[in-house]
């Protein structure tokens, strides 16, 4: 998913603000965008951190192929900056540096365990299989039925596992909202974008709403605009929008690489 | 891949040995399995852990979809059980409970962080992802021409990715052997299923090997028996085998749900 009305060209030379002191997130509106303004936003609310900036960035354009790419920089005060490139493992940075009161993990180590349980469920399998589900539910150009029924299915199952352990619980791990949710609720706000419906999963359903409502997340939704997902959904014609920038953006790599071939 | 000498049935109770005091890991010999036995290994050579025990579980058949499946169980010795279902979590898992000397992870903040962010690259992109390459390679059945190029294309770029990272480097991390060799290695190890040789990337390869070599990782792979990259490599037949075994199983999936559907 991308926004129509955007670059087409990645640039080449880092944008303004990388360097700002605290913590710097290059943001596209993604599930791995969205995870990490989640964890910033409650951290920022609670006093953790003092604030943080975030730099949007043109995923779609391939920016985050880019030399000055980094997905989070944390200009220290005392310290060397450091970047850290991968959204989970953003998550626990945060968490190790800053979430030293628990906010949104445990102090004891078998639900702390827990939580890195589900975050890694997420990364290794939701995340990838769902992101396959989209390729070739909306990008892969050619219909490939075997991959859309292959990734579909998977993702169906990952739903059906992560809704079965919800029966019971208002949090995936120790009854609050932690990393856990942060890492999972992304995706599953995308559910639609690869055409499946969330109605044969109720307790899926019900926590993806009660994490969506989080005013908290709501609030982290609208940086540095509002979120994609949430635009769509009140936009019918911005699917359609975004579905042909994309088209159009495809068919113009295809003509550049054949050009340079020829 | 998988043994063509073993059961074809998922068992429906759980396997003996479970319950052993200690560590239990339930292993099969794949990439998620190798990493286990590798940290283990490594923890009770260094005296950072008693002993370890290793219950054979045959993926193949579905165990892993069994209500008795478990992927380390630790039947701690004042606590209840604790179990971990996510192999690079299992990882986690040992590095905060048994590691505390920094063997295989390190005290510096930094470097940890580094490690985590290996970590997760490899569990969110190299391992999906040479995972999708190994199905449309071996297991697709028909030949999806789109997806086998996709799937091949990325894992030869995060192989690329991860070469130029060890230009200069022994290790992923901080000059030793970590947690993050140990979750990377194992998939570099299997390149060769998925038809991607080793020679346009010189450092991943010489990293391979070096890890490969470790007496420590030698002694990991003949846990509880020599593991399947090596009995390949030494047997030619041993492939062939494999995979007429995997058709043969598939066959008989297909008949079984005909024959129930009929």
């Amino acid at each position: 998913m991308s926004d129509p009305s955007r670059p087409t060209q990645p640039r080449t030379e880092a944008p303004p603000g990388l360097d700002t002191p605290g913590l710097v997130l290059l943001y596209g509106s993604t599930p791995n965008g969205w995870k990490v303004t989640y964890a910033l936003q409650a951290l920022k609310e609670a006093g953790l951190i003092p604030d943080y900036t975030v730099v949007e960035v043109y995923l779609e354009t391939g920016e985050q192929f880019q030399p000055w790419f980094r997905k989070l920089i944390d200009n220290r005060a005392h310290k060397a900056p450091i970047s850290v490139f991968e959204s989970a493992s953003i998550l626990l940075y945060l968490s190790r540096t800053y979430d030293k009161r628990y906010l949104l993990h445990f102090e004891d180590d078998d639900l702390e365990q827990r939580m890195l349980d589900w975050i890694f469920w997420v990364q290794g399998g939701l995340g990838p299989m769902q992101g396959q589900a989209n390729h070739f539910a909306r990008y892969s150009g050619e219909r490939v039925e075997y991959a859309v029924e292959r990734y579909t299915t998977e993702t169906k199952r990952l739903y059906a596992v992560l809704d079965e352990h919800l029966e019971d619980k208002e949090y995936i791990v120790g009854g609050k909202l932690s990393y856990a949710d942060i890492t999972a609720q992304p995706w599953v706000r995308c559910h639609f974008w690869c055409h499946i419906p969330l109605d044969p999963y109720p307790h899926l359903r019900a926590w993806h709403d009660r994490v969506e409502n989080l005013p908290v997340i709501q609030r982290a939704l609208k940086v540095p605009q509002q979120d994609l997902v949430t635009r769509v959904k009140q936009d019918p014609e911005l699917e359609r929008r975004i579905m042909e920038a994309m088209q159009a953006r495809k068919e113009k790599a295809e003509r550049e690489k054949e050009e340079s071939a020829a």
